[in-house]
């Protein structure tokens, strides 16, 4: 495994791997790598001969009051956890590396697909990924980029620009990885004490019971995601969303029809620690 | 010479070239092909082993009341043209393989250095240009690829977009042809009647003039610009812009500094047609 720092050696790693006829995979972290990320790499290995992983913390991504500043880092964990799985490159670029010194003055806009869910609650959010997700696909220039199905609206955008923008590779997304008890792996998952880790299973389990309900026949599931918010409430979470989506446009759906496949997707919060999950399923 | 029109038939074309070891060279084109372009292949040609030419009109940058639906086209003309030059593809999408049949959520936001010049009085315009050419970049792949310095804000702002979105491209810029009277040679100079087009080279000799005087010592060109617009005028053109500019930052500049490298650049209307120019000069 070799841990590069600069474009000119990543680009010039991949297109080592390339031109000896290797089909490569690209997984863009944040680092704090966990089991989830594993489930990624593995599928990418499935998709391609070598797997390339990037660990960057995207400030672009991060609102002025998000955990930027805070959030997990531990490369030297990070870069053993990369070697076990038989990832063949790390790309780990400064700030400088990415965005460089000077004023940017391009931006990508989203229209409708980030209006709700965590872009209707983290203004800018999906802009920074867009972002950098472009960047990094332009700088590693892989022949397949593997995205998780806990950030599904992450997963849909970038979808919706490897299609726009013509990016020259194939999406794949990888399923939720879970703990025994349900909790979708989060590297966030770290800040929670251990009552709110206890209690934080309940998320699933309620969103599971909702599915269930609308695929018994409740095509009108508003009330009972009321209901159950308020459930989650008097046991200590904080809610942001729990809303049936379209799977495409990302709006919210309330009157749902048999037959077909739709997101449910929500946000809560356990003391500072916010939580997201979803479920696709059909109706 | 190959002509294709899809993806995967350009992408196939390019990459065949550099599986063999050639550098390919890119000009990105809307056809109505003249010696202004033809100097583009030949400098692209003296960066890269192929040159691989787009012909696209591409409707992202004209706006309502513009000139799309009257855009000189003529295809067969132009490939003779290109086969003349040696170029080895030529890439004619339509617009639904460029933009495909579905909505759009993602667009590119310029900041500042479209606030002035073309993108001032045209909006949209280089949001339409940056859309097409991140586009472009992404289809072709090319090594290299080569601007006019004509548009010299385009350049610029390409310029930034590579920067920014880490194209793995060289860019390099053409300098302006033009007829022997001095006319910058453009697709839209087809429009101009015959009395118009005597008429037309009065702009360049102006901007020349305005040069040699700052060059002379007048860093204070502004009441000479606004002297020179109203001569024009007088002669039957109708002004958009006439100003100095810096070369990085496309913003107005009043006071100039000896040593410093600036941006002389207008805009005009003869009857409905729209010409643009600009000269590069250091103080």
């Amino acid at each position: 495994m070799i841990v590069v720092e600069t474009i000119d050696k990543i680009r010039e790693a991949v297109k080592g791997l390339q031109s000896e006829g290797k089909k490569v995979a690209f997984v863009p972290t944040m680092g704090a790598l966990h089991n989830g990320h594993l489930s990624l790499f593995r599928l990418a290995k499935k998709h391609a001969d070598e797997v390339v992983v990037s660990i960057y913390v995207n400030p672009e991504q991060f609102g002025p009051n998000e955990d930027f500043g805070n959030y997990p880092r531990n490369l030297e964990r990070d870069l053993t956890f990369c070697k076990e799985e038989g990832i063949s490159v790390v790309f780990t670029p400064s700030d400088e590396i990415m965005y460089g010194k000077g004023k940017k003055f391009l931006s990508i806009e989203i229209e409708e697909l980030n209006d709700y869910l965590d872009g209707g609650s983290r203004p800018g959010y999906f802009q920074g990924i867009a972002l950098v997700v472009n960047k990094l696909f332009n700088i590693v220039g892989p022949d397949v980029a593997v995205f998780g199905q806990k950030d599904y609206q992450q997963f849909q955008i970038i979808h919706q620009m490897v299609k726009e923008f013509n990016h020259d590779l194939e999406l794949v997304m990888a399923p939720i990885e879970r703990a025994e008890d349900g909790l979708a792996l989060s590297s966030r998952n770290a800040y929670l004490s251990k009552e709110e880790r206890e209690l934080a299973p309940l998320m699933y389990n309620t969103m599971k019971k909702v599915v269930q309900e609308i695929q018994n026949g409740l095509l009108e599931p508003d009330s009972l995601l009321d209901k159950e918010q308020q459930q989650l409430e008097t046991k200590g979470f904080k809610n942001d969303y729990l809303s049936v989506f379209s799977m495409n446009r990302m709006t919210p759906v309330s009157q749902l029809k048999k037959g077909e496949t739709y997101l449910l997707a929500g946000a809560v919060y356990l003391g500072k620690t916010r939580l997201i999950d979803n479920i696709i399923f059909e109706c």
